[in-house]
């Protein structure tokens, strides 16, 4: 991953940690990455929350969310005027433990990292189908932990000759990019692939759920299977970082950016400006 | 995990790593468990070559194989006399790439640790089938890789009344144990799970595999459904620490450790004297 500008380490100003932590050793802990405008995190609730959704999911007694709060302003307050940056949050179940059994001497370890904006075009997305599949676990299904070896084997599927790959559970329904939940919207309704058995519920998706919502676009939450996808009238994936991009290939078909994709990217640049 | 002795990050006598290491971020890395007898890493060139396997499988570019060779040796040099201990070694892509993609400019780190071999009862075990499945990935089976929620998931799931807990696929059949693989023996023929789609070649595994050819015990690899376990004439569960380790209960059904067991278990027990 990029270099990090700044790193704080269970609030220390250090940019290491114990291999013995179980983060390395196991994947063990969580992460989150926040959108930063102005010096602003943006949704910063919503992330957070989330953050202990997964603590609660994955049995992390992590409690420090004032300190993390305060730990993510600091950073964010020494970005200057109008430039755009990335927090990322890590937050681990720690040392300790027998093997994969987590004791009481497991005290959760948190990093928070300032990271550099990321440039990327604003083109629609060329997009592409993985061959590798999502395994399908509801234990740790809408989770966005560190176990991601399964996004990284699908990302090294191509080059740069596309901008995102969608993931396919071994069903063969199509549930999320590697770094991007996916919106289709047919006869005006606003589909995305229910993440029930697998996948990163984002925040963004949710926010864009809700936006919807309010301004009386109809949605609902499905499994879709490919030909779903490509007969869609509009498409497009989101993330923290991306909001809303359009996508204006999928394989090879084109696709045109669409009047509820226009209505609700215009309500994300609006929140943002 | 539990603290370590002494520790080698990329040959320096330290015990952190960056936090930019793509192994905590995402746990994009291998790791090998070694015993070591007098001073010397039990079937260290079968534990080099699968990490070898793995670093092909996940494309992780790491070719230091006669320094890593020789970190260990010099970890295990300082086990003093009869004493036992464990070696591990975690390779990760490193630091570098852009998010889930690994560039040229992610340089493979390597870390030797060596740890207190973990005192258990030499008493049969006792198991339990867990109810977290595994995935399945073609992808990353077979692999032992640094993505390990599943088996923390399901190691969860109970606290010190049963010594292993068996995990299904989420076909409803058993690959293996959170930490160890399985075997049973039906009818003279010795059986263990299939591993092509999920699950870790213990090299254990792999050994007895080879044990019991050498001494005429006819074997397969092959789909087990829960029921063929409870059936089986005797059953016992191997990792790279354990050796062989007969299984006495499983759920409310008793086992009796059988000749197959015995012979094996008395051949590991030469190999390690």
């Amino acid at each position: 991953m990029t270099s990090a500008l700044k790193v704080l380490v269970d609030g220390a100003d250090k940019s290491e940690i114990t291999v013995t932590d179980r983060g390395l050793n196991y994947g063990d802990g969580l992460f989150e990455t926040i959108a930063v405008f102005f010096g602003i995190p943006e949704l910063l609730q919503e992330h957070l929350q989330r953050l202990q959704r997964g603590c609660e999911q994955l049995k992390i007694s992590f409690n420090e969310w004032n300190v993390l709060q305060s730990e993510i302003e600091q950073l964010c307050s020494t970005v200057s005027g109008s430039e755009r940056a990335v927090i990322k949050v890590i937050v681990t179940r720690g040392s300790g433990g027998r093997g994969y059994l987590a004791t009481d001497d497991c005290e959760p370890r948190r990093i928070v990292m300032l990271l550099p904006w990321p440039e990327r075009p604003e083109t629609p997305a060329k997009l592409r189908f993985c061959t590798t599949p999502l395994g399908c676990n509801p234990a740790l299904a809408g989770v966005k932990h560190l176990n991601r070896l399964e996004q990284i084997m699908a990302r090294a599927e191509w080059a740069d000759e596309f901008d995102e790959g969608l993931m396919l559970n071994i069903q063969g329904y199509v549930v999320e990019g590697t770094l991007s939940n996916l919106f289709i919207v047919k006869d005006g309704l606003l589909i995305t692939p229910d993440l029930n058995r697998c996948g990163v519920e984002g925040v963004m998706r949710q926010h864009i759920l809700k936006l919807a919502a309010t301004i009386g676009i109809e949605s609902k939450c499905s499994l879709l299977s490919q030909e779903e996808i490509i007969e869609a009238d509009e498409l497009f994936i989101t993330n923290s970082l991306l909001g809303i991009r359009p996508v204006g290939l999928l394989e090879s078909k084109g696709f045109e950016t669409g009047p509820v994709t226009h209505q609700l990217m215009a309500r994300v640049q609006d929140e943002r400006a």
